[in-house]
């Protein structure tokens, strides 16, 4: 944790955008999460441009660069101010963690109280609430994991009753490969997807519309530099190569899902849609969150490459994940979205130094910008559960809505809003802002 | 079958590039392929040009549209034309059939002996001798099926001896989403991947070097236009949506895929390296060759959205496909690569049609470029094999080759040379050249 000792993450720190300096703001100075955006007003033949969130506020990099305010920021701050000057974050992930460093560093000081370059920076802000967002990089591979136990088990039970947890969960992060084209930044709308599902007592399955749609509550992991074919990253050079965190929603047609995933794994029951947050979380403003990470005495310990002092000491992070819920009914009654679930990151199985460790062990390259999801972050507690599946125990038990409503998956027209975030007594608190999305009626023609 | 009738495959069409007349080319002016080269002797600076092959000869299109040759074509083939001035195929992909259809008969035309551009076009040839490869396009997302029942079921026995053939399978074109990062074109070099394999009688896994190191032999289909998110492609607008197709190793690593492939599927034991051809064979060249598609009267018919009359009539290829090993000894001795199995696309369970439209019937987008891979195609007969796996009985019948080696699976030095062809009396040969990868030692540190 010796990054919990840089200047950027002291908690007396304010900044001259004086929303950000609001308790309850996502997006202190001690955050300033990346992201990428236009003006509304501008229309869709306007550019994207990166920026950095602060407050209510976006800090438009491309503006900073032509307004040349970081001339007398160290020449690492400026190359990768320079590679945050395209229309999405790949070129500034595939530099490194010193450069990372070194921009959020003259960041953060150029946003601070008493910053001399507050009167040029104050044309490059421009309000959240005018603007709407990209993927935040071209994601080349979207890989997704399995890291909750919990979930695992939870799942498991459900679709193999007589072996939830299969032998290889705890010795191998279990992930397979997902679908890169249909990741949409939120707020997204989607169609309910269509797909065979077989009716347990049926003969031969149907075809229609998904009955059993459901969301999965994850952590998305943004690559950064990478490594090339056939080289492995070593697991504690491992974050070095992750250029921050996103919420992620992986959206599950369940029925779909239990027809086809045998042998080959999940397809057309999570490739329809995939949501992610329009704010990357660096690894280095989440420093102060970072948990020692630990096995019970009861699980085997990993194999030795997948293991390391380092990674024992400080693997984990302590960072709130809540699901919430509006259905129809609730946004025609303008009531608020109402919680459903609340976890933490920290409960993971696996580290996210072990995902990336273990995605290139095989020689697998990984490229900057893509993306990793730990998979469904469910918590050891019923109120933890990342998913509609597990709340509902297989759509056995509904959930009561405060508004009188029940729901067991998902009905046209819910929207899901997840939300992250980072606290503690004595730190800023780190936000990673919302993550909403609607399903839409499926298809008819 | 009616582009049967096209003129640009009159069998007794043919070319100035004498080579392209060659009885046994894969290349005669019936064929005209898409793929990516450079010149060598450029350098690893110089750009790539998307170019057809015409004989042992490349047509440079870039060259082409510089030389102003097609100056007096139709205006959709100019149009074509000028989207393959890029650095991949990616553009013209995005164009449509009647646009590559159009281009392909002005290159046709352009070809033919007594084409009044000759003399300009030669200076448009480069040897295929004298060139490297690149990926025929960025590979957005790669998905890989398993659309051959001999195969599903050999691997079945091996992996699941109670249930080979899951009761999926009849119903559902099975699929999963591949790793698009490692994918080159041959020839490819790789290291044998490490990762965690569990020896049946151990308590742990280990860790080490694959020992059970395999290829399979699959067919590649580029995705042309495709379609937008939540939209679904019906059946018999499938084709109109594909490129053509290519040659595809999936290389597999056996013993880390039956540690980790359960319940997600297969991952590490996939993800290292995948290798396919430089050349993409559309299917407007492969008209000739289509077959009639059709199901045992004793297995299920397809669902509605998998089943046309014009799918039943012609949704088979009759495409040869074979597979070859060099081993380091034969090379050292100068013998060619021997043959292990030879095959045909003519017996896979589900048509290119079928894995199009269910890709996209639950409203997953497609991109141009995107590559489906058939799954491994073996045929019934033992010979016909298209995996180690299955032509050694899972490593329990050596195979005996003719200079006295045996392999059960591949060893370091291993050339594994993958050739297909469509080839029938009075037809011009379809040929989509050669494809070779070899494994090289594992990785050591």
């Amino acid at each position: 944790m010796t990054m919990a000792l840089n200047e950027t993450h002291a908690p007396e720190l304010r900044s001259w955008v004086e929303s950000a300096n609001q308790p309850g703001s996502d997006f202190p100075i001690q955050n300033l999460p990346f992201g990428v955006f236009r003006r509304r007003s501008e229309g869709a033949q306007s550019a994207w441009h990166v920026g950095v969130a602060i407050g209510d506020a976006i800090l438009d990099l491309h503006t900073v660069i032509d307004a040349g305010a970081f001339s007398a920021e160290p020449a690492l701050a400026q190359q990768a101010l320079k590679a945050a000057g395209g229309e999405s974050l790949n070129a500034l992930m595939a530099l490194n963690v010193a450069a990372w460093s070194a921009l959020r560093l003259s960041l953060s000081r150029s946003l601070r109280v008493g910053s001399p370059v507050q009167s040029t920076l104050q044309a490059a802000l421009v309000a959240q609430k005018d603007v709407e967002f990209a993927l935040p990089a071209q994601i080349g591979d979207y890989t997704d994991f399995y890291t909750s136990v919990h979930h695992a088990t939870a799942i498991g039970k459900l679709f193999r009753p007589d072996q939830p947890l299969l032998p290889n969960y705890k010795w191998v992060p279990i992930g397979y490969h997902g679908r890169s084209s249909s990741i949409a930044v939120g707020p997204q709308q989607f169609r309910r997807p269509l797909g065979q599902t077989k009716p347990p007592e049926a003969d031969a399955p149907v075809f229609g519309p998904s009955k059993r749609m459901d969301y999965e509550m994850e952590v998305g992991i943004f690559i950064g530099s990478g490594n090339a074919p056939g080289d492995a990253i070593a697991l504690d050079q491992a974050e070095a190569n992750v250029f921050g965190l996103c919420l992620l929603n992986d959206w599950s047609a369940r029925d779909i899902q239990a027809w086809e995933y045998q042998p080959l794994g999940p397809f057309l029951a999570k490739n329809f849609a995939s949501t992610i947050s329009p704010w990357v979380v660096t690894l280095e403003a989440l420093a102060p969150y970072r948990l020692a990470w630990s096995r019970d005495a009861a699980d085997p310990q990993p194999l030795p490459y997948l293991d390391s002092a380092a990674m024992r000491e400080s693997g984990a992070f302590d960072i709130e994940l809540e699901v919430a819920l509006q259905t129809s009914a609730m946004r025609q009654a303008a009531q608020p979205p109402q919680r459903l679930s609340l976890s933490n990151f920290r409960y993971s199985y696996w580290s996210v130094s072990q995902l990336v460790t273990h995605h290139t062990v095989g020689g697998c390259n990984l490229r900057p910008g893509d993306l990793l999801g730990s998979g469904t972050q469910s918590g050891p507690a019923p109120s933890e559960a990342g998913s509609l599946l597990e709340l509902s125990a297989g759509g056995k038990q509904p959930i009561q809505l405060t508004n009188g409503e029940s729901r067991t998956f998902l009905e046209d027209g819910d929207t899901v809003v997840m939300r992250a975030w980072a606290q503690r007594p004595g730190l800023a608190r780190i936000g990673f802002g919302e993550l909403s999305g609607t399903l839409l009626p499926a298809r008819t023609a």
